[in-house]
């Protein structure tokens, strides 16, 4: 059993264990108390806090412990745009950050703010020049990931934030997924992470908010945490997350190179292995662990649920996974292929072997999948150069398939037209066309759902 | 070394502990996720919530899981006033709930809407005719805890839960004192709770919401716990949590009995043991490991510290205690005396002896402590028949000291002006003129401070 959804959460890291275990009996006391058990725990506290500040490259009195990341990044938004709420109401963000970030501007919007979000390119990168030309007199604060969690790819965050800097805009760096590597450069005004990445427990967050930036915390008044966070402090939790922080940190170098390694392989040796792949994110500015690929024809939840068979747990970006119907908001924003999307984040320790099984195992789990899938025989009507397939009411990876299955059936010239009513294939179609160097011609209305009109070139 | 502040926060208990190691290894994947390690997480959660949901008497889809009581509370009480904002933007709460119930209000004043604070008598009671006079047209929420965390007087939840009913408003009870004792009983529409208080882990609380409550949860959007509880689980906690809840309720009714009686013996023999001693909160429907009391002329802080010197862990609502410069709010609503207030809130499964030493050390200590205030002689300056004290920039318990030190010095039916800037005094004269059976006249405002007037009636 290999487990490469480190992303999504680590495995507790032994030196988190051992750091849990321990301060369970020392640190269970309310700290805000002047008996000796709470004098203990505030003890943990303070310490954990400067040892959290250490890490981050920050003053103790600038980091907040919050349940979760999640609640880092909703608190230290809305804290952070209330707190400029006089300079305005305009917000900015990436196309392609945790859904937390997403979610809270939404809110924004919602209560009469603006939002802009900044395109990406088709490595998943954004420009320091299109967050300059997104600020405005009124943008209250900037948002943006130190890396995407889905494909892996840094951002240019140090430039960032000197845009923003010269500006006099706060940036907030969601560094979930990179704090365990290291600390995030640049002069970047508030920061959020969370510990159950990087090998810590569940239920710790990490919030600085750097001495100088206005901060209004929302929500009912608290008096812990500097009135930022509130609720009891769950002291043994937050221990054991700065210890294994301050472990994983020790290993990062070493193991940075090693993890490089084994995501290189597989950025390399997938396409060679697997026909119709297309690896996606940044292959030199990215995250240590992180490799993603999309396969054409390939439903996302059998090859999921194929790989978990075979002893492998990754996770997919695909339309057609689990709960979500629409394909992941980061590789929509991408402009790349979604169907059959595989991310495989691997979590230090990742052993090699488990790698080149996983590279044995890849073929035939996607030729399985894609036999199975290939059945059904597309309806087809011949309409002088131009042959039209009925997909409506089918889901990705089918539309695809109906469109290559019939492609050749057309001369040098003429068009297919794919009459779908699965949002996956607006994004699926164009990138099968870039994959196969066809010309998409564009979407139309259809009579039910749309018409995706795609040119023969070769 | 004895811990008897269980009210802030338990000690984890055994089986928490041990569910807490079991589950950090089976646990800590995404419970959202479809392969092996996200099942077995998923399971455990789904467990977790049927439990749960047994002990509370509720439905499993009822309950959600929240980083903390604090936040259970705040999240209950802005969705279900939120879901009810056609009706009207009323809250009811009562004048002694936790200070995160008390903040929420606030917070719903500051965004417009009104809020009604029940009054209680003086053992800390609300009424449920108060209740019924309180709800109107547009109510939309009313809040009641179980139990009060200071002096233990429990609520006549289940009449108000009725009078609620039956004009159609919802009742968010606060049972942080009481779950681990036992079901809260009545027709009540939302719950919260709180694991550290009854020997779970810190961050897990509980917010039930039943089906039919109107229920708009506020902030961001998010997957998790019904969209009620943004952030990752913290499945290790919650499964620790749930299986000390059971734990502690299976030797509930046995312990109640045995705590009942050792917290009564404080009761009883303290006013025995030690002169100027006022007992509150109500003597027979009250938790059963609470008792807390108030001795004149005695500084809080200063008792803590010489309690903890001698192996106690209390707490106290005293104004003269930690961060906090005004007395609490709960003894404030109560009108009794707040100096010198020791509350004892006995964990389940502390020992007689214990008990029995407290009994034994009290006395030298309070007196130890009066000793060393007693000293500062009070300024004071004949006015035909009456005495003006002059205690301006003097601390509670010091104004009331002073007033007694000189109050032989005028006749019966003459009078003792005592001038004070100190917040405290407004409770602690009046509480001492009742304990003292003297009349309380009144207060006038002085050129500095407050003058506080009290007549020799013996």
């Amino acid at each position: 059993m290999s487990y490469f959804d480190a992303a999504s959460a680590a495995p507790l890291h032994p030196v988190a264990r051992q750091a849990l275990l321990a301060s369970l009996d020392e640190g269970w006391a309310d700290p805000a108390r002047l008996y000796r058990e709470g004098r203990r725990a505030r003890m943990l506290l303070d310490a954990a806090r400067e040892a959290a500040a250490e890490a981050v490259g920050c003053r103790a009195d600038e980091v907040v412990f919050t349940p979760s990341g999640t609640r880092a990044l909703h608190a230290g938004i809305a804290g952070a745009s209330a707190g400029r709420r006089r300079v305005g109401r305009h917000l900015i963000v990436s196309a392609v950050e945790h859904s937390s970030v997403l979610h809270s501007a939404e809110l924004h919007e919602a209560a009469g703010g603006t939002v802009t979000r900044v395109a990406v390119n088709r490595a998943g990168a954004v420009t320091p020049s299109a967050y300059a030309a997104a600020l405005r007199p009124d943008t209250a604060l900037a948002c943006l990931q130190s890396a995407n969690h889905e494909v892996g790819t840094a951002q240019p965050v140090a430039e960032v934030a000197e845009v923003c800097r010269a500006a006099g805009v706060p940036l907030l760096v969601d560094a979930a997924q990179s704090l365990g590597w290291g600390p995030v450069a640049g002069a970047w005004s508030l920061l959020a992470a969370s510990a159950h990445k990087w090998g810590g427990p569940s239920g710790v967050g990490l919030l600085v908010v750097r001495k100088g930036v206005r901060f209004a915390a929302q929500g009912p008044v608290d008096e812990r945490e500097s009135g930022r966070a509130p609720g009891f402090e769950n002291i043994p939790a937050i221990v054991a997350a700065v210890a294994s922080l301050r472990a994983v940190r020790a290993e990062a170098a070493q193991e940075a190179v090693r993890l490089r390694e084994l995501t290189e392989r597989i950025r390399t040796r997938v396409p060679q292995l697997v026909p119709d792949v297309e690896v996606v994110g940044d292959a030199a500015q990215r995250l240590p662990g992180i490799v993603t690929f999309s396969c054409l024809y390939v439903d996302g939840e059998a090859l999921l649920h194929e790989l978990d068979r075979a002893g492998f747990s990754v996770s997919s970006g695909s339309s057609c996974t689990s709960s979500t119907l629409t394909p992941s908001h980061v590789l929509k924003a991408m402009g790349v292929l979604s169907e059959g999307n595989v991310r495989v984040s691997l979590p230090p320790g990742t052993a090699e072997a488990d790698v080149e099984r996983f590279l044995e195992v890849l073929p035939g789990v996607v030729s399985g999948v894609r036999e199975k899938l290939g059945a059904p025989a597309p309806t087809t009507a011949v309409r002088a150069e131009e042959l039209v397939v009925d997909s409506l009411g089918k889901r990705c990876p089918i539309p695809v398939i109906e469109l290559a299955k019939v492609f050749a059936d057309v001369p040098v010239g003429g068009t297919v037209r794919v009459l779908s009513d699965d949002e996956a294939a607006r994004l699926d179609i164009p990138a099968w066309c870039e994959m196969r160097g066809q010309q998409y011609v564009g979407e139309e209305p259809a009579e039910r759902g749309t018409a995706y009109v795609v040119r023969r070139l070769t």
